[in-house]
């Protein structure tokens, strides 16, 4: 056969069919027929012969390896795999507990062999079992009895244990599913395995988003003895040995990252995980608005008698030609809905420099203050500028939302402001440790309970604990958080005396601050969500693209039935209400 | 200073505290004062820090990197992390089940914010939030706001998804933890990854062992178009690759491993998890009994009329001078408490030749087949021959028992048995494919639905099931599972041929027998007990030695309290009864 590409030439004898596929598939796997995702996660076994999601597993996999060379072959990591099923600590409502019926009374069966392949409840006895009575005799392997004495002496242990009560065996307990590892990875450093590493799969009851899964996968690792600067190299270098060269996020980002405070990220860009792929920076224009003798202004004078109050703009370049009216109205109704605020204003600057499009331009141009506003800002004919006074926190917030939803808007048009090949890496540090609690009265953590205040401020803990800023870092990419860290409490006094402020109860984490008297060198660490991390790789718009099997918006797993309901009798077991 | 072994004089000129430890802990890290395993566990931050526990978790962390080295980067593999959060089907009568809340009306809250580092239910609003109000605004990021079309697009079509129905919203449903990723990794087949493995956390609701923990780790394997052997060859390869050079199991293994069927391992070993480090194989004393003119023996009547009968029997060494009769005594309870036999008998060989210690003994003097019983058995004087009758099933699994038992009595002794160094692989194939049901008239998987049947038998599916050998293959060492696979069923009417056998109910796989009907490449695969494996390289008695965190025996962790109760809220959460 003459062949214009091949230079091997097959001629076949025989056709032996290994195995046939039905005539008609739900979906065929071709580029121009991308199933919806509902279809496509239905049947994600087809779905995943797509070439972009081949690659994205394959890509996943090979940055996983790169960063276990990394921090193992070369730094020295230890890879520990610590528990999932854990402690449930008071308060939790977004934790998925999980019923532990082997200890009680009502679940005293034989256990069924241990066998390594087996699956999901099929196996159980009532439909099909696993060797049945040999299971016994053979489990009675060499490891079972010779350590059968130290199995007694343990069980008698547990009885008189005074700290922790075995209550009953008839009573009910609950795992709960782990959202870190956090206490452990702390446990490890007092335990003396100074680098700890693991990809650690993290669980929160939930529905999806597209950066959400009920469960998910954080790279996490915590270090003895180092500094946050420290982790923070640390963590830059991994990014750079394991940055895939075949690479939809464009090239590997270079190093060190920036550093931007908390106090500078709320600034500039209304948020603490800044969007540092275009400018649009957030600018204070009460000193402007004043000068121009805006006093007759209601808005103004409203903004000037809240002592947090504030005037913040930024400005749209070409935003007069490119923003439409109803995205500029539908603005207004989010800053009142959701942010406190009475409105935004948005003036568009005309060729002659006077402005349009909001009770706020009209007077300006009134007043003549226009001019002064516009050079402040530095915005110019055509340009559009968004102003909103009130209180800092709500403005800030709101205009950190009105940013985004301007370059998207911008973006919509064909006007490029984001390189979407970009990765802008930036470390945001100088968090607050502290902030009010949704009673008003009581304070919460900013991140969590172990996160060390920042050296500086720890005089203010009694007097002004808002004011104390923690020695948190959080790992931001394209307006994204990718990871977070921080250097831990290691002194039992600091420890308690964070949680007394807190007002946590004291029982739950009574162990873990002992724990911290018994000799605890300092450290520090990080997490970073893996899932996110390699969607930003691989330039895909959700996690669930670089998740083989993911759940659905809805948190469910259309393939398999998941979640589903479970029989009478596994109610029983667990006490779980019919018909609930 | 003068210093014998130091080259480096250190003199220090100040001092500085980083961290204070309290002056009495609860055990001192010395390794004449080892605590016990209750209060090892109760502080297993301090237990770690003990040599032969850092030992065993960077042993570990060092194995499971030769794994992935010798996975990925030189076979290719991909690892691809599947789901811990499954469908319950069935049956299940050991899986955790966990109650998803978040697809509930009851549980309509706003979700925290998205942090890495955050902590089991401490993190909750009740208690202390994270940025409160602004992590809406936040958590609009890029990725958010980019693909919120897609998202709703999503819900419309899961409303309408005809097979599997979205409930209402008030409805409780359940997930279960995955016991292994058995379908998921098949499916990973039929969606192209063709080599697929994962450090995969596995989940048993059931009691600790020394053997078992309610969550375990399996190196979890599947490739496509592969033989039984070629998958035995691979993970041979992967054991020499990944041996660790400082090991207590001794030096690497020597591969290929042995092969020996069920049927042989069941006949000489009574097991099918063999211990081939030392022989005293069961042997069948049938015929030299018959010739020895034993008819008389009421044993040997019974066992004859039996059409399953069997007389086996098997030689202690020097059994005459370190079997203590007490031990022999419990042998003879344990066979007809646990086996249903009427007893054993053992006889001691004396001097002359003839037999002493039991009522066949004396029989066989009697009727001078002592002689020619221990002829055939190649027992010599000093030597315990032990001899069980009855049907054949029965006896085989008793005298494997009570064969590693009498070892164990005998090195209790001290005498000589096993090389506790030495670590003896073999693989055990040709199973069963089903074994009788509880119920007696059923059958069940002896492994899984999956398997695939023995290409020689597969005519007698119908006819003869129980004769039917399957394609599963155990990898075991010393005596212990450590691993088990198969081939897999790729075609979509022989899984439902198989189904049907085990009269499973239809509707829990048939997404998965639907899947294999899209074009399945022939597979296979296994699983390693992970633990198991890295324990027997430590030479540690109990997986809990190679566990950072372990459950102690009841399933607990003491350290922290786990399981435990939940408040009212949370039970009505999930609907759980009160005080049940």
């Amino acid at each position: 056969m003459s062949m214009k590409t091949g230079e091997v030439e097959v001629e076949a004898t025989g056709l032996q069919v290994l195995s046939k596929a039905q005539a008609q598939l739900p979906f065929n796997i071709r580029a121009h027929n991308m199933p919806t995702e509902a279809i496509g996660l239905k049947h994600r076994y087809l779905q995943l012969r797509y070439p972009h999601l081949q690659r994205n597993l394959r890509l996943r996999s090979q940055v996983s390896k790169r960063i276990s060379d990394y921090l193992q072959d070369i730094h020295g990591f230890v890879n520990v795999n610590t528990p999932t099923l854990t402690r449930h600590t008071s308060g939790g409502s977004h934790l998925f507990i999980v019923p532990y019926a082997a200890g009680s009374s009502a679940a005293n069966v034989p256990p069924p062999a241990n066998k390594c392949e087996s699956v999901n409840g099929i196996n159980a006895k009532s439909t099909f079992k696993s060797n049945s009575g040999d299971s016994r005799i053979n489990s009675s392997s060499v490891l079972n009895i010779s350590s059968s004495s130290s199995n007694v002496r343990n069980n008698d242990d547990s009885g008189s244990n005074s700290a922790i009560s075995i209550e009953s065996e008839s009573m009910s307990k609950y795992y709960c599913l782990a959202q870190s590892p956090q206490t452990y990875k702390q446990l490890l450093m007092m335990g003396g395995l100074d680098k700890y590493y693991q990809f650690a799969v993290c669980y929160r009851d939930e529905k999806g988003t597209p950066e959400r899964q009920p469960e998910f996968m954080q790279v996490d690792l915590e270090m003895s003895d180092v500094t946050a600067e420290e982790v923070q190299r640390l963590v830059e270098g991994m990014l750079q040995y394991s940055w895939p060269e075949d690479c939809n996020g464009g090239p590997t980002p270079e190093t060190p990252f920036p550093v931007m405070t908390y106090s500078a990220a709320m600034k500039h860009y209304g948020s603490d995980k800044p969007d540092t792929r275009f400018q649009w920076l957030l600018q204070d224009a009460a000193a402007a608005l004043q000068e121009a003798r805006c006093g007759g202004i209601t808005a103004l004078q409203e903004l000037i008698s809240h002592p947090q109050g504030t005037a913040t703009a930024f400005v749209v370049p070409t935003g007069q030609k490119h923003l439409s009216k109803s995205a500029c109205e539908s603005w207004n109704s989010l800053a009142s809905r959701e942010h406190g605020l009475g409105g935004v204003s948005v003036c568009h600057v005309r060729q002659d420099g006077s402005l349009k499009g909001s009770q706020l331009a009209t007077q300006l141009n009134r007043t003549g203050g226009a001019k002064q506003l516009l050079a402040s800002l530095g915005a110019v004919p055509g340009d559009t500028v968004v102003v909103a006074l009130g209180p800092e926190s709500n403005v800030l917030s709101c205009m950190g939302k009105l940013r985004l939803l301007a370059a998207a808007e911008l973006e919509a048009t064909g006007v490029f402001v984001r390189n979407k090949q970009e990765l802008r890496f930036v470390w945001v540090v100088d968090f607050p440790l502290f902030e009010p609690g949704e009673d008003g009265s009581s304070l919460v953590s900013v991140h969590h309970p172990f996160t060390q205040p920042h050296p500086h401020d720890a005089h203010l803990l009694d007097t002004d604990p808002l004011k104390v800023r923690s020695q948190h870092y959080d790992l931001v990419c394209n307006g994204c958080e990718v990871g977070g860290g921080s250097v831990r409490i290691h002194d039992p006094e600091m420890q308690q005396r964070v949680l007394g402020i807190l007002q946590l109860p004291p029982g739950d984490l009574q162990y873990f601050v002992d724990a911290l008297a018994m000799g605890t060198p300092p450290h520090a660490g990080i997490a970073l969500g893996f899932d996110r991390l390699v969607s930003l790789m691989c330039g895909s718009e959700s996690i669930r693209e670089v998740i083989a099997f993911p759940k659905n918006s809805q948190g469910h797993c259309t393939m398999s039935g998941a979640p589903s309901d479970i029989s009478r009798e596994l109610k029983q077991r667990y006490s779980i209400k019919e018909n609930s």
